[in-house]
């Protein structure tokens, strides 16, 4: 009897299960699941409107809503071992959101241990820039290196630094703020509230503010003239820059110029093998990446010259954090 | 027979031996040694001139016939158990130095190896910045903290930069180059082939470029006027402030300001608890310290406001390195 349950097979449904984890990306709009496989195959997906109720308690709740939808919806055939989330606002150390700007709640919120409550599995909280460059590093172009860092080019400019294999945090949880970091002294006004912050040049808002500058400046004839700055986007500009126009592809030139002059004090600082250009802004490709070599070349002292590359991240702009947030619970040392 | 050797005590000096290491500090003008205990007490010292003899053969002889000499010298009271030397150009991988500008020797020289055949001791070697960092984490202001930079301001800006309890390398070993950042976009030429690099302007040499801009743009009367840019030292301009001289007062205040300014940078990457300053130049005391701090409070961002202070290395600035170097061998698994 005894030996019957022993040797008594497991049905054959269970057996076949693919080990899944789900990763999160709670971003300012809209907040997005994926189901992801060890590979970083994203198997299923499903999102829903960040805003769409106020309150920590009832973000909470659609973000437990959401993801048992996702578990039901494929549980005959994918076993979900845990939940990574990306998000800002992170207390990494205690799992939770605090102090959000752009969420809906301001206030603290112990996300992990609510999630892992309602649904039973292990959960772990990262700051988002840190989720895009562990995906990166995990499933993307920087696989195996040991010091790069991921810079997001969306409306502002978020950074991952991963020093000697870790994703560095600092004291206060605080580290990686690239887009911070000056690059004209008492330059553009920032929402930080400081001036002259990179992200206010090398962003897709700084792009923006550059075409303005380059019209104020320039009596070049361009099909920029005719757009406002709130109609303005990043693919306008590269649609105006591949049709020639001299001010569009000035502007991408301009702010090359930019991230490459700052890059090499990260590189000075930190001596990484690669930095990648991921977000919006990078999808913009060889109209932002050639001026941010060249500047980059130019402003490289000797003994650092041709040690660290400027790539594009080969992980869809959208799905770098994803997949960061998802290899936290593949890394579990439980798993 | 047996038992009377295992109980056989051992003679009462050896037992009263006090458990020492030898710090070494290679620099471009004097190597200075030092017998160090676990406390971090110089029990004695010993230097010599680093161009003594060329080549690196006859320097790598010079530091084991220096170290064999504290060691004989206090045979009878000191155990030394290792030797940690703290060096420009040098690979910590393999523990040589290499294609160093000021040293006597060119060639890539495996320092560990050939001093460790020599002496029969363990032996490590560090970064000079990084030797300092490690003493002032150590033995100084930095005790127990787990991120924290020292930047060492003599005739250049030297920096080592501790993260997350670990020094960081980079991944050709040639991160932390503080003095490199760039601080004034095509600014004054720096001896690493580019302009504008924070130690053009932050160093005592930097100090001196400021004083001469100064005496350019302006008719104050000033002492400073009667001496050679060769001639002025960061002792003179000290001494000049503390006597009211405008020029002098004024060129600290400008060189506080770079560097507070491009401390933010600092901060906002890397999330520090502290900063030490430390080298010949931070020896001006307030009058560099004062405006560092006035500009970092001005060009920090609300966000790291209050959570990273800036404050002098308590170690001589001579003892920083010795220390550090010394920790290695103290903090060596065997020991």
């Amino acid at each position: 009897m005894y030996l019957c349950a022993i040797f008594q097979p497991k049905p054959l449904a269970q057996l076949m299960k693919i080990a899944t984890v789900i990763g999160i990306d709670i971003g300012g709009t809209s907040t997005k699941l994926a189901l992801i496989d060890r590979d970083g195959k994203i198997l299923a997906r499903s999102a829903f409107n960040t805003h769409e109720r106020q309150g920590g308690a009832n973000f909470v709740d659609s973000i437990c809503k959401a993801t048992e939808t996702l578990i039901h919806t494929h549980q005959n055939s994918h076993q979900v071992l845990g939940i990574g989330i990306g998000t800002p606002a992170c207390d990494e150390k205690n799992g939770a959101i605090s102090g959000a700007a752009n969420l809906p709640f301001r206030e603290t919120v112990p996300v992990r241990r609510l999630v892992e409550e309602q649904i039973n599995l292990p959960v772990r909280l990262v700051k988002d820039a840190n989720a895009s460059a562990l995906g990166e590093g995990q499933f993307g172009g920087a696989k195996g290196m040991q010091n790069f860092a991921l810079l997001t080019l969306g409306t502002g400019l978020g950074s991952g630094l991963v020093v000697e294999g870790r994703v560095i945090n600092g004291n206060h949880g605080l580290a990686s703020e690239f887009g911070h970091t000056k690059v004209v002294k008492d330059g553009r006004q920032c929402g930080c509230g400081q001036k002259g912050c990179l992200e206010t040049y090398v962003s897709a808002t700084g792009l923006k503010r550059t075409v303005m500058e380059l019209l104020a400046q320039r009596n070049d004839a361009s099909a920029l003239r005719s757009k406002s700055f709130d109609r303005l986007s990043a693919k306008d500009l590269t649609e105006a820059a591949e049709a020639g126009d001299s001010i569009a592809r000035e502007a991408y030139r301009v702010t090359g110029e930019m991230l490459g002059y700052k890059i090499v004090d990260l590189i000075v600082m930190h001596d990484p093998e690669a930095i990648f250009l991921a977000g919006g802004l990078a999808l913009a490709g060889d109209w932002l990446l050639q001026p941010t070599r060249e500047a980059q070349k130019h402003y490289t002292l000797d003994m650092f010259k041709g040690r660290t590359e400027i790539y594009l991240s080969n992980l869809g702009s959208e799905d770098a954090a994803l997949l960061g947030a998802a290899s936290l619970i593949w890394n579990l040392p439980t798993l």
